[in-house]
């Protein structure tokens, strides 16, 4: 069976109401799944989950980018997190049965649609991007959707789809497809931030790590606690063991302990899988040895 | 959604057309879905794994115990794993939505059939049993098929359910109710079997160790690696994590390691979360994090 995940991200997390009228547009597609939605407020942005087949959730991502346009006004959004649009990017990932390629191909017919249909400027990125520069969404975003609205007239910052101007109150979106992203905090037996930034450091790519690890050094104001907060990108690159085990060791350079650490979110099975068969160094094991997996595959 | 878990053992391993028969029975019925069947022929034996609610569950262990009936003879049957009879021994195992007492009353439902309907005699074992020596197979086997012809007819020996006589070609059945159990090997970096054999005893309950632990030490004559095999019988009591670490400190007594571990067919997905729990240190994770799992509810 084909299935593949999508996680657009929609600016507006404060009027709840709009958020459930989004949820429920992708909630009438036949053969599309809701798994998840997180709504953060100081953000005033909701990220949701949904799975289906590739031609479902397209759908559903189209009739939800078409109604965030119809409730968002972008002139009026405020919030701490980049963005340059209503539907702010929409990821497409392989999560059974599907490879990358396709989720690229659905990333591509997405973004046509939109910005032929909706006039809405698009922009393809990460495995999806045809200019290498967009790979980075934080490319894309540069300026963000005030400053997006002069620089979208110029020829490196033209759409790959759509209209060069931005939407009167949609603005522009970034569509894309990616492997699946694991959201994963590290917390530290000290209130030392400095410490959690020099671990971020070592391990992030931006810095000279792992290419497919973004990490951040921040501080816990409620416990006192020094966070490491991670997005591990590419799970079959750099696995959450060895992110554990990089983070353990530049720690001990401290004499400090990991207390414990967090997976926010959801998380695909093989992520597990990999780190159990480091720990237990399981030979030949298969996630579909895993009952659930077994049984949905049955 | 209730679903159970059943993994009867039928005494053919040989006669593959007869264990296609018993499979074809089970699939037969509406609710019941095949997982997996393993035929071994030096134990002249297989074990079958199918789930769904738990009366299809029940159905199609009565329909395959009939059929098992007919078409095994244990007057004619030889093999190296001990039994009793025909259909050697049928467990039920909650997977989600049931109780363990649940599967207890399921198994002296099915017991009770198979004693009136099917002049089988019947004995309930581990968490259904009713007299407390036959909580372990072992004490229900003794004497296996020959020796409990005659011993049957004696007052210990009498059956939970059915005749006080072996039926002419069925023998009889063991019916109980257990948590998973899984199956796991751990290979050490040696060929000296009495290290294993140690590092066994150390760890199962008969001899003092984890109670829900069995555990032996042999040697596998192919690569000449001595490994300790283990039934971890109740992975909420003892989980992999620390049957793996406790092995690993008994081997480094001997200054032996670890060169790599085993799991032999189906492990439930809060096993190897518990795992990755341990080695990560995670707080706060719940197995319906994983994508796979939220899939499956939704």
């Amino acid at each position: 069976m084909k299935l593949v995940e999508c996680v657009p991200n929609f600016s507006e997390g404060r009027r709840l109401e709009v958020v459930q009228e989004i949820l429920d547009t992708i909630k009438s597609v036949s053969g599309v799944r809701l798994l998840d939605s997180s709504s953060d407020h100081s953000h005033n942005r909701t990220v949701v989950t949904f799975v289906g087949s590739p031609e479902s959730v397209k759908e559903a991502a189209f009739l939800a980018t078409a109604k965030a346009a119809e409730l968002i006004d972008m002139e009026q959004h405020r919030g701490e997190h980049p963005r340059i649009g209503a539907t702010d990017v929409i990821p497409f990932i392989p999560v059974s049965g599907v490879t990358m390629e396709e989720c690229v191909e659905l990333a591509c017919q997405l973004g046509k649609e939109i910005g032929e249909k909706l006039r809405i400027p698009v922009y393809l990125y990460e495995e999806a991007a045809i200019r290498p520069e967009r790979r980075s969404l934080g490319a894309i975003r540069k300026g963000e959707y005030e400053g997006l609205k002069e620089a979208i007239k110029t020829p490196e910052r033209q759409p790959d789809f759509g209209p060069a101007e931005m939407h009167p109150s949609a603005g522009a979106t970034a569509v894309g497809a990616r492997p699946p992203l694991i959201a994963y905090n590290i917390n530290l037996g000290t209130s030392d931030v400095n410490i959690a930034k020099a671990i971020a450091k070592s391990i992030r790519g931006s810095s000279g790590g792992y290419p497919s690890i973004k990490a951040l050094g921040i501080l816990i104001e409620e416990t006192g606690t020094a966070q490491v907060t991670i997005n591990v990108c590419n799970f079959r690159q750099v696995s959450l063991a060895r992110v554990f085990e990089t983070v353990k060791s530049e720690a001990e350079r401290y004499g400090v302990n990991i207390t414990s650490s967090e997976i926010v979110g959801l998380v695909p099975l093989d992520a597990i899988v990999d780190a159990v068969a480091f720990y237990l160094r399981l030979a030949g094991f298969k996630s579909d040895q895993v009952l659930e997996k077994r049984l949905q595959e049955s």
